[in-house]
């Protein structure tokens, strides 16, 4: 049987996925379970395993398949939609990858392997000098690739850049988006803060490892996740990784907080959930992954901050921990537990804050990272400008750079153009969680009893089973009468 | 500057070991971590860095690489000893591979993948007819695999097979030592028995899992092995896996009984320092790698019969076992541990049998997967060989196939040629522990007070530090005076 040139690229592609696959669960286990003394075989595993994937996309016979499956289809053979959209996202990831000659390619992952690893010692010393000089050759580097790609696509180099996090995504629109937030936020905060009681007295530790994790494990269950098709485990920095049928997340757990944690976890498992509900038929093709960092921020942060920090479901949750931690009064009321979860307070660490000052911490940064890509910052200027833009958007000043710019790996590890996904992410939560409370009254009720069911039904339908098929403001658009809306957030 | 064939060859099998290492870390997630529902995604992993790593070493380059290289090298290029023997390999992995069409490579190894998992399920459900269907189809691949191997190096089918696992190995070979050991094993086993006295009453359980893992650890810790190097987990077949900078073993608890895991556990352990004993210089190339299985399971054996289950050694546990599980009394003497530990006792389950009965169940295995390659034997009728076999060469008959033909994962992992270098492992540890102790009478006094660098320093210095630098006979006449005899053992 003849194959078409749209079926080659279907078996070229599923094997590049299986091989990505391979690396993402490589990167599970340095997070997770690798003994220190493994690092430098695991760099060679998956510098061989990033030189391959990188030779299969930009072979010269993928470009010309391209041409070939695109003319065969503007010639009537007919591609189904899912076809089309797989075919379309395709080129998308062959635009990215022949943007870059390989040689920047693996000069910025090497310069970013370097800078990570001088990072992890020098954010506990609050020592941005020993850091520098590799920030300076990552942001170099990532400098050129932007610049590269600008050239490829015809926009602006940040552009470039946001497009492989957020495909379509600009930085004016960016702009436009945070600049009226900022405007917003602080009045907003000032009103929250005002009339914020004081902060309650809530249950008090310690609250063991091991019960946390039960907890923990119960209500990832409830929440829909299948330990058939994943697990939890812990590493320094809760992730969530694997693949979709072997979805694996983590967390740190504090033995006098059990709520930073719990709530990390539901946030991974809305990762995770997303990741499971991805379409099935589609897996190791590009129409069958996750459509967008943003999409899939909004996904965490539904089960997270709109479902999990909701006063219906801290009301299911609220007994079982008193029961799990043998805690009882009103320290583990769940309106104690309430106040704790919604609590708004200004702080410097970005991963720390509340719903109502994280945008302010991502718009810092998306600030930032726009004026070192276009040149008009430098990184030894970084310290400075981070603990300006704090102070005027927080009202904070960070005693030292390991709670200013040294806190996030991101820039460190040569992820520029990431930072803004969070909260075009929240947002999109805000969005899709009303509409789905409107379609499916039922919700609040299920929550309130710790049944994500109907929730989760309304998600997988609405967005989990699309994967790529459609672009983020489609899918909103579908599921909510219209693309992304600032407002309703 | 120019760069040789060699050197040009080198970089290739580089990037092709970093790959294998990868597949090896995903094997070892496989059987520790990952849960069931992730089987099917990692099986197209597996396949996919299967089929890459086929590619490359089957690339038309390669051949014409080895070509220049061995002209090279006649030609006078100076290639020292580690890189001729380098070459040598390289050569001997291409005829390998380059016997094999890609899609046999891929369906054998995704038929194997799924068979594994069925017979995770099949083992202790004893359910022979749930996982015969995909065993028929790994059998059928493997003899398409011998016979095509067959034809490419002018051998017997099975001949090529063993080749593999034991470079040089012949099927004639093993049946000359096998049929010895078979004739004279009976009388011996039965002057064995006759001559043992009545078991003696052992410590009685429960011994905690969580207990027998510290002292396990311990142990493993006592014979060199480095906790930032590697681990210990637990798996239903206790495993050697990782690489070698990062080695993985596991095994399983029994309540009930201490000494089979532990004991397993030294075993692992024995191959682990093996792996991390390997030259460091020569990682990733094939002349730094393990000198065949048969070798590989002298170091374990060494490890384990010849050093810890000997009285020395067993003097340096006793105490340390009854402090870690709270027992005291005859039970916990080292004599009564001692006759535990090295008593003859025919059972159905190889991994649990002494060292007198073991060869018996390995001569089983060894004519039963040449019949199934040779075509004498169909997997259906299986359950029916295996049980003869063992009523003639142990005179015990399995009541079901968990405890018969479904023990061991081998066969259903597609390793078929494998069995025959447990014993000539046995043979080769017999004759390298026996010329340690001649050439470091120190060795016993180590082990009786729990020291093990002298005998390691001699494994080290004369088997590990080899790689493949020679051939397993030219390491055992360099180490002992001559190539491998039976009689010793």
């Amino acid at each position: 049987m003849p194959v078409t040139a749209y079926q080659d690229l279907e078996t070229r592609f599923r094997r590049l996925y299986a091989l990505r696959e391979a690396a993402g669960v490589l990167h599970w286990d340095s997070s997770t379970v690798m003994p220190k003394g493994g690092a430098e075989a695991r760099g060679e595993q998956l510098a061989a395993l990033g030189v391959i994937c990188h030779e299969a996309l930009t072979a010269p016979e993928i470009g010309d398949l391209l041409d070939a499956a695109e003319e065969e289809s503007a010639n009537g053979a007919a591609l189904d939609p899912w076809q089309a959209a797989n075919l379309r996202e395709m080129r998308r990831e062959w635009r990215h990858s022949t943007a870059l000659e390989a040689d920047l390619v693996e000069a910025l992952s090497k310069a970013a392997q370097r800078c990570e690893m001088i990072w992890r010692e020098a954010r506990p010393a609050s020592d941005f000098a020993a850091v520098l000089p590799a920030l300076e050759e990552v942001v170099s580097l990532v400098r050129r690739k932007a610049d590269a790609k600008a050239a490829a696509f015809g926009v602006a180099p940040y552009d470039a850049l946001l497009d492989e996090y957020e495909p379509g995504l600009s930085g004016a629109r960016v702009a436009e988006i945070f600049d009226d937030l900022a405007g917003f936020l602080p009045g907003f905060l000032g009103q929250v803060l005002e009339r914020q009681q004081a902060a309650p007295r809530g249950p008090e530790g310690p609250f063991p490892a091991a019960v946390q994790e039960t907890l923990a494990r119960r209500l990832m269950a409830a929440a829909g996740f299948d330990f058939d098709h994943g697990r939890l485990d812990r590493s320094l920095h809760p992730f969530c990784g694997g693949v979709p049928d072997d979805v694996r997340i983590t967390t740190r757990y504090d033995e006098d907080d059990f709520l930073t944690a719990l709530m990390g976890v539901l946030h991974e498992t809305g990762h995770a959930l997303y990741e499971r509900g991805l379409p099935a038929d589609w897996r190791l093709q590009p129409v069958g992954q996750a459509r967008g960092m943003a999409v899939h921020e909004s996904q965490s942060l539904i089960v997270e901050m709109q479902a999990c920090r909701g006063r219906e479901f801290i009301g299911f949750l609220a007994p079982l921990a008193a029961e799990a931690f043998g805690g009882a009064g009103e320290a583990w009321d769940a309106e104690t537990l309430h106040r704790l979860v919604a609590r708004v307070e200004p702080g410097f660490i970005r991963v720390d804050a509340d719903e109502v000052t994280y945008p302010a911490h991502v718009i810092l940064r998306t600030r930032l990272e726009q004026a070192l890509v276009a040149g008009d910052l430098e990184p030894r200027d970084l310290p400075g400008a981070w603990n300006e833009g704090m102070a005027e958007l927080l009202g904070l000043t960070p005693p030292d750079d390991r709670l200013g710019c040294l806190q996030d790996i991101h820039w460190y590890d040569g992820a520029i153009g990431y930072f803004p996904t969070y909260t075009l992410g929240a947002m999109t939560a805000a969005q899709l969680f009303a509409a789905a409370r409107d379609a499916a009254p039922e919700i609040p009720a299920g929550l309130a009893e710790g049944d994500f069911a109907p929730l989760m039904a309304w998600l997988r339908d609405k967005v989990h089973a699309k994967g790529s098929l459609h672009s983020a403001d489609e899918v909103l658009t579908e599921a909510t009468g219209k693309p992304l809306d600032p407002a309703v957030f």
